[in-house]
């Protein structure tokens, strides 16, 4: 895989520490040509399922052979092994922790590789930041074209989260709300290939919470402003929204990651 | 126009969200070799006025050429066109919601391209995310030098949203205050200029809630710790702050985006 | 020096106004070639030691010749002076306010250039906003190979911060923490240097608050999650944290910049 010579970096570091800084400097010691990407540093402290979607929604619009770094290491300095995961001709470099799962599940025989060797890491390696000590230099390495096969062996176990599925209950569709984004629109796990084999001929209703949608709008403006809508968002998922609102803030109190959402045909006429 | 290869991004998208990082992907996907700098990713969501402001203030800053990318849009997948705007060596992409009114306003001929030519945007556009899906895009191929009348057609009317501007009362000038700084400084839309042509020979008062400030200061330090004072700021404008301190926080609790600011001769001795 | 074409930035500027991307726009018109990087814009507003910690903790991972402006810079428009400093074959560019103290007295003979010569400014000077009309401008040409000695005269007496250094109470080691990261950790000023004189043989305590702990732990998770430890951080200094928690939340209420913390021989039984 040819390198682009792009490094994104995905982190639960925030913006007000150095720790970002460091790992640039890292890779712009090794590589100076590199391009740095932030994709984004508040992921919710620890929180590696949230970490792992953020990566898999935005891989792949980088050029192919971009260098993928996500940093969400609560085990930092523990058993945890440091991996490199080489999928659709990207490289994903991080913790073993289940942070990429929703990617490594995507591929029938996908390359991960225990990265072990250590010539490609910092001198000294502390137990508290191996985002600077091992993840940014192995990056930085890849970006240079150095072949991911010398870093370490390949490993058939990586650590797998099981990320949330919709299932089917009588003729029912049921997911959940799996991220809030900064509009405080709630997206889901459902997405336009389940709703694509759902019959809905006759029309479909969607529950959340206490609000029933029956139908999915085309965009926003689609309803009044300050209406509820359900609409297929830009990452192909089901989402719950409100025009020139805040589904999170002005429609459903108690809606979370999580909270469950019902897609039901429209004639089933069963109290939830 | 040649461009400068320096493309920047303004956005309401926040930085928690990969919305960011997938509009870098798409440009380094287009032009590789294109610098991105981001602006600012937290105007309020849907703030269209106070996106403008912000790229009104900055765009002058960066080499004849940048291509500027704003996307404060609302109306996003409605019939709000996406347009092209040539104005001093730059361009300014992103919908026509009035955005760029300021910089459009500021022009006696300003040339406003409907964007319509397909070809430069992504293969399959979704109604809810045209920074992506068109704006992304559009400023990649013309940071790549593509003419931008090859890529839609001449308009002569984009939406205005008309800024407030200080006008005269009696002898007063009356402003208002347009933006509210990190510091908390309030910047008002009374310019350097308006206030050169203010017959203040025999000094002048300016006033601003219950504050009254009886002359421009050179600089913060002017006035001891904690004490307010009205200077021209750094972008020509003149705006109220507390030397060490915050306006907004420790002088003015109902000093907000629209609060009224009189300029007023000394020896003017009427109540307001 | 060779300059590396990098520039970093620190700043108390915050991300949602334009004054970032203004500071970025004035570098890359003077040398479009180099790379930005920021450290962290999140400096609290006039936190001069703050702001000298985070770019001392990081400067020294990017390429030496690298330039490190730092902004903040509350007398901006007062008498303090402008200042270019030379160590470590890393130039730093900022306010002569005690911002660059702590890498000033690493040096036997440091070279500190007080900032005169306007040519190398930009055309007219602000008195509120000499990031963009003076460290900037500076910066950049110090990035295209100009000699800092052009720039202005040597000096020997920077204003000088004194930065709090731990010191003997009886046997004790008496710090302090001087920095809670955005995982709540908190960060002293106990250096491994320090500990490493420190006579441990019987093993020690650590008291900080109302907490006591007696061992320094190699990672995180050395104690179960939701406990307290004490571990030496990434930057080689104690620190105390909580294994997938926050010290500072959790923990320790009252924990803040300037809260002592004492390491004690182990058998010293004496209360505090």
């Amino acid at each position: 895989m040819k390198p682009s010579g792009i490094i994104t970096l995905t982190t639960d570091f925030g913006e007000s520490d150095p720790y970002v800084a460091i790992m640039k400097g890292v890779i712009l010691s090794i590589n100076p040509d590199t391009k740095i990407v932030d994709i984004t540093h508040q992921i919710p402290a620890g929180s590696i399922q949230e970490g792992g979607l953020i990566i898999k929604e935005s891989y792949k619009y980088f050029p192919s052979g971009t260098v993928h770094i996500g940093v969400v290491d609560p085990g930092v300095g523990g058993k945890r092994r440091p991996i490199a995961v080489l999928v659709d001709n990207y490289f994903f470099i991080g913790p073993d922790n289940g942070l990429f799962s929703t990617i490594i599940e995507s591929q029938r025989h996908p390359d991960v590789i225990h990265l072990k060797e250590t010539k490609y890491w910092m001198p000294n390696i502390s137990s508290t930041f191996h985002g600077r000590d091992v993840f940014a230099p192995v990056g930085a390495h890849l970006s240079l074209g150095v072949n991911p096969f010398l870093m370490g062996e390949k490993i058939v176990n990586p650590i797998h989260i099981a990320s949330p599925h919709p299932h089917k209950n009588n003729s029912d569709l049921v997911g959940e709300i799996i991220r809030v984004d900064h509009f405080g629109n709630l997206i889901t796990n459902i997405t336009w290939e389940h709703l694509s084999q759902f019959p809905m001929s006759k029309g479909l209703i969607i529950k959340v919470g206490s609000l029933t949608l029956t139908k999915i709008s085309p965009t926003y403006s689609d309803v009044p402003e300050g209406q509820p809508l359900a609409l297929i968002g830009s990452s192909d998922a089901l989402e719950i929204a409100v025009n020139m609102g805040s589904a999170e803030k002005d429609l459903c109190e108690k809606c979370k990651i999580g909270t469950r959402v019902i897609v039901r045909r429209h004639y089933a006429n069963i109290e939830l």
